[in-house]
């Protein structure tokens, strides 16, 4: 994949507030620099999915996006912005769509990269990093290992750091997908009660909360019950590390919501749904054999609390499939035994 | 799912070339009369893919589509003209696709209807008909011995034939898909240069070939190399039945094209290319794991053949992906083994 680069990166300079201020106006900032360098993905919808939840899902799909992930929206922002400004080259930790951006973005900017993924990561992550070229290392399983490994790098290497939850860029950047989304659906003529987004690090549900600002629309979190990390932070009113439980969905692992995400998200987010393990898996097989989808686990978790929660949230529910970057035996073990009474249209 | 019915059904009797003159203005006719009723899948692309491809792929994502194929844009047309004229039941043999297709166009007209499949179709394709209220009849598992089992039901009940392949609306419906992607592409900017589509009984090749009329893009099928019916015929200048080989793609075992796709495409089809049943495997893993889509293996015939042949075909290469009515054990099956060497970005 080859990403161009924007020609005009004097854009950056002249923009003075482009874009620390992070309110609705830096993501749509955000999105006229990404306007035909990522995909606009499509919002996919599923009657058989529609029938569950009890209202329309309008699924963001951007497991098709560049990287497969999200992701890349933020990091080709910040990563430009980095190198505009003379990086000599970036370390990013990530539980590894984030590193998959950051690397394709320091390819498209010709930078050196080094990305700091656990030890235990997605294979289909690490393998997609280390295509691009870019240096991996596997730093234990705790946020904390990764950003200490992220220190070691900078200061050995002297790189810029691209932090995947405090990185305005990135935030502004992330928020694109769920300004996308309402667009798309207000060209088909609809409009959206709620939009369902994954928190792992907090970047998508900050993004997703600046998206929605002025728009009548619910942000809605989902997050595996075992890391329930946001939920955690509104309790405390302030970030707090909850214990490392094992989660199915590896992308929405970090124990921790960043600071930045957390001050934007949370006076805008509506309800924060938490989902059980069993139900990530249900619904990934649901998003297979009914949506006709390969997303992540992630993914499946923002979809299997809209399923659960749809009704109360209205009759149009918007949901981010974040991430398709899953191991194939995750998709095997999930359509296992149980996986031909989910088939269907 | 429920498709509504369009209210004016006096335009079937008002236009009275609608559509039996088969040209480009009868796939226009139909896709007036589709709109709203179906969804516009989108145009997907896959950086990866275009990589192996060495062109751009446009892949027309037909597997997102109602019922899981581009069938519901047939048989909703044909079915909606036969209730209109006052049918008292639908009756149509078909290794799937066309099945459901029928069945909820059926429901949606209200017409109780019959559906012949093969006694080894893919489970998800015969429980989704069923799930419509429809009957089933499983009969051996040659095209032979499923017109014969449709023309008993006929005599029987006195239900209308819905023919997948010779029926002059089920053709022009099947071309809207191809319309709709070139208008996609147009949209977008871009330009096909070919468009692939896969072969079974014939319907979705000639109505490609309806589609493309007027338009500077080459017309290319693809048929497993177990069942080569339109090559045969081909050969032969008219439709012959060649040995039932055993397939992956279950959805183009035909062994006869039909006369009416024949007499269509048999002018216009630039190139036809057979696919081996490995790469038809492979190509369905990369379907799932790179471009995270879930197609069955016919739809993946059609991207192996643009995988193999893009290079010949232009620097943008449409690809019918036909449908996702994919049994969980062929998914399981194809990403055994060798899956983690497919995954990427």
């Amino acid at each position: 994949m080859e990403i161009s680069r924007t020609r005009d990166t004097t854009l950056i300079s002249a923009a003075g507030n482009y874009p620390p201020i992070l309110d609705s106006g830096a993501v749509d900032r955000a999105r006229r620099r990404l306007a035909g360098r990522i995909w606009t993905t499509p919002v996919v919808r599923c009657d058989r999915l529609d029938e569950r939840a009890g209202a329309r899902l309008w699924l963001k799909a951007e497991n098709l996006q560049r990287g497969g992930s999200f992701k890349v929206r933020g990091a080709l922002l910040a990563v430009e912005q980095l190198a505009a400004a003379g990086s000599r080259g970036v370390v990013a930790q990530s539980t590894g769509n984030h590193a998959i951006a950051v690397a394709l973005a320091a390819r498209a900017s010709r930078l050196p990269a080094t990305l700091v993924l656990p030890a235990d990561a997605a294979a289909v992550k690490v393998r997609q990093v280390e295509e691009t070229g870019a240096e991996v290392v596997l730093a234990g399983t705790l946020l904390a290992d990764r950003t200490a490994m992220v220190d070691k790098v900078r200061e050995l290497h002297g790189y810029d750091v691209v932090d995947p939850y405090q990185n305005p860029y990135v935030v502004a950047g992330q928020g694109t997908a769920t300004a996308e989304l309402l667009d798309q659906v207000a060209e088909g003529g609809g409009r959206l009660d709620a939009v369902v987004v994954p928190i792992g690090g907090g970047s998508a549900i900050a993004g997703a909360c600046l998206a929605a600002d002025g728009h009548d629309v619910a942000v809605v979190g989902a997050e595996p019950e075992a890391v329930p990390a946001f939920t955690a932070a509104l309790s405390a009113r302030r970030p707090v590390t909850v214990p490392a439980r094992p989660t199915l969905a590896d992308g929405l692992r970090p124990e921790r919501i960043g600071d930045l995400p957390f001050d934007i998200a949370h006076r805008h987010v509506a309800q924060v749904i938490t989902v059980r393990e069993e139900a990530i898996a249900e619904t990934l097989r649901a998003a297979f054999l009914q949506a006709r989808l390969v997303v992540e686990p992630a993914a499946a978790t923002a979809l299997a609390a809209a399923l659960a929660g749809a009704k109360g949230l209205g009759t149009d529910v918007g949901v981010l499939l974040s991430g398709g970057n899953v191991d194939a035996q995750v998709i095997r073990s999930v359509l296992g035994d149980r996986a031909e009474e989910a088939g269907g249209s």
